[in-house]
């Protein structure tokens, strides 16, 4: 058996999801699992009788941690576990997701393959970043998709100095500047334009969200590099401007402030079932099968 | 009885066509009109049971035409019927289209109800040009969905410089330049990037294919004035352009030709049954419902 | 003389404006108009020496408005003059706008010209809207640009409920909506990707921000409708929305609130010199001149 | 002396190249070096005093070449040369470009400094590529900036099946396919709303030109598989298409033909004066600090 302990998270805002992560820990304990349940999970679905593990217990004791719900669920949980290496498999009990795919109804035949060690196994870059005013760290955090500042309320735009590495990169007026890793690239980048990045491609986005100048354009980078941010003006006097490292968000930017970004040490380490295909995610996600198309003009 | 004689016309190209046209046929008569089939229509499908008339005889003679196929199969009858006046009605057999907004499932029910009255109409725009050389017309047609300019092939782009009634506009290098009706918003121009314009608009939408200058954007214009569009250069010597109006190809243009543009005199008109919205249409074919979207980042 | 009495309004944040503000006072004396000086731009320029008039004033006694500042200055007082009638004719003393097109140094030779008559004169629409929640309404506003609906914040996207005179258009997920008039294409709508539209088109834009349908697009209406915009969801519980008409703003929008906009009764009246060309000022604001462009392949 | 036989490439094609080519040559001979002129450019130039050399002569004898002309030139000697490994410097003596990015008033300057060892170096990737029938090669070529797929005219779409390493990535409608390097990213596929990539980064890029499905994107991906492009279908009969490795033209696609394309084995490398930004570049040739922008509407 390839992973003796394994760790349940769920969505724990959804109601009813009692029933499929006790169904899902009888799938794990069948195969031979010894079953943990994350706290905050334990305690909002009443499921109780199996150990309790904080993330930290869940980093040090498990050879595995399945994710029930949605993308959200797993980004929280991969930020969580990055650190400890701990892999991670996603079960979407809604819609499928990006990176939560497997759906419900065949979680127990993907465990069981999965726990018997057939899988791909696949790592994700992270992104980890701080604010800094005159020096001092204000804020810092983690990212899986992305690291966003923007303005908060229209009141004009920001705008942001970027330099790569020290190196002046541009400066841009706009209302927010998006920098992605390529998980993040199917996120909130994609509705600003942004390319598809493959997840491989050990790379860094970065996406102006309605920018003033006409000709910027999202720009890929190596992700070897330190990103700075640097707020030069808000537009307007009662505008502030926010930082979010994928849904922690810090409200409080002024201009002076700088955000530094780079790629993490430690990477996610997704499995998924065997015959899993990136771009399999990319056309059911974006109907790329269905072809939403313009009048066909062949009479 | 609002028509009388009902000309139908089918996307001959289609086999097993003659099936549904009968039954159409039959529906016709059932409701006590004369049915005329189209010419090109009777040859193809074998359907020689009704009267054959040619679209003179059909602008003459028809009440209502029905066209049962795709858009483009209504684009080609519409441009011919145009200048008559006899309004138009699309079944469609296959997937349902833009303006071929009757699934054949329900044609029955539909037509017996625009055939009593109960019907909404809505005029199109369609578009007149001319392609002309030192002076001369080498070519002229007509088009409901647009006027394109294009390079033929890769060898580097070609150059236009744009008039409006005789008034510079701008000179733009690029593949290609759309001029579009609001019903052609929603055909190739939709591709390269143009708004979707409604249909009671009085406009008419400039759009360009991948233009060098990065700050080119698809223009909205009043539907009054004539534009003039003439080819300054060609990226290459060997490279050629051509002029679509529709389907219908000039493909002999050169530096120093120059196509003419405005609304065409005549407008079609196209019959829906009651409670047709021209959102619901978009809605259904631009898939706005499933909403194909980016991870959904909520926790 | 086309223009007796002539206000002047400058933009009173700017310091070193009372010399050429005074210098268009002597212009305008020299040419035989009574000149006003709008009471906000008096006390800010401490150009104290001219009648003093609210922009009530000016509506009932000026014949012409000139202003002085950029195309912000233009908006705002656009705005208060629009029931009045009175023309307004813009001078820029920075870098030429879209609306304020005359550079401060041929603006006497361009005044002289305009007072004697020889100008062009072109109509603006406004939108006129207001917020209502539970069928009272919390405020209403103008605006010659746009109509913003915004998320506060990027915590997770607004979802607004559009509809077209009581029909259904679309739901929308996206960090804004904006309603533009042809004057507000070449503002904020341009940076989100929205069309040009030509100012004499009777024409509402309705562009969403960084939407989450990746089909989405902007969409060009008729004038003649009203827009109702409903939120139906914010994304997320500590997140809100605002409404901004051009630069007022409304900040403290709900789920369930609704803003309706329409085009106002009255319009905005422009005056430029003889020769004047929207196209030119397009051309020059947008670089199309310079094209700013790819590599040349041409070997 | 780092590099003792340079040879000079000019953009033949010009008319006054002569006089630069020769000032060029003595200054190469005042710091010492030997200098050889290629073929062609000494044909068409007359600049026949200098020994005259193939690409072959170059690639086997030269430690530099120095190409006068625009990107173009800087591209067809790049091809030609990537296998012998010379390094390439490139001098514009018209508009400067993104890879000729020393301006000729500056020539003697920077090639005394480059000659003298201060120089960075960086390395560009090229595709190389095949198109195959039937298992058979009919056309084989490399580029620098893009191998382009697109249909020859406009008559209908082409449609292409994508394979990455055998895995079926889509299938798209369009008017045509963009594979680029990153070199390319700043070419044609920047018209065609593609991101600008770094040169550093081991990517390649796909971008479709004017989708029919409204959801594609642009692609990025790491430059270590295969991509295989196979025509499903041509929009229609009389159309054909054509492949572009830069451009060299294949002008005889027919439906199931396949193209493969992967990077090249050799890189190019291009020599610039210290102190050269890829970003200042992009700045300068996309006119990012003239802010090409809408309405400020601040008042």
């Amino acid at each position: 058996m390839h992973f003796k302990t394994v760790a349940i998270v769920g969505r724990h805002q959804d109601t009813g999801l009692d029933a499929p992560l006790l169904e899902l820990a009888a799938t794990l304990h069948a195969l031979g699992c010894e079953v943990l349940i994350e706290a905050d999970t334990a305690r909002n679905t009443g499921v109780g009788q199996l150990p309790v593990a904080s993330y930290d217990d869940i980093g040090k004791q498990a050879d595995l941690a399945v994710i029930m719900g949605g993308d959200g669920t797993m980004l929280g949980a991969a930020r969580r576990l990055a650190h400890s290496g701990v892999p991670l498999i996603g079960i979407n009990h809604g819609r499928l997701g990006f990176i939560t795919d497997i759906p419900l109804s065949s979680a127990h035949d993907a465990l069981s393959s999965v726990i018997q060690g057939n899988y791909e196994s696949e790592e994700r870059t992270l992104l980890e970043g701080r604010v800094t005013r005159a020096g001092e760290t204000l804020f810092s955090g983690q990212a899986l998709n992305d690291v966003v500042l923007n303005r908060a309320g229209r009141g004009g735009m920001i705008e942001v100095r970027v330099e790569l590495d020290g190196t002046f990169m541009y400066s841009q007026r706009a209302d927010g500047l998006i920098v992605a890793t390529p998980t993040g690239s199917t996120a909130y980048s994609l509705s600003a334009s942004g390319p598809i990045v493959h997840p491989r491609l050990n790379a860094i986005l970065l996406v102006p969200v309605a920018p003033q100048t006409l000709s910027n354009r999202p720009i890929v980078l190596p992700d070897t590099g330190t990103l700075s941010l640097t707020i030069t003006a808000l537009g307007r006097v009662e505008s502030g401007a926010s930082v979010h490292f994928d849904m922690q968000t810090w409200s409080d930017c002024q201009p002076g402030d700088r955000i530094d970004v780079r790629r993490a040490a430690h990477r996610v380490r997704f499995l998924h079932p065997e015959g899993y295909s990136f771009f399999s995610t990319l056309r059911r996600k974006l109907y790329w099968n269905h072809m939403p198309q313009p009048t066909d003009e062949a009479e």
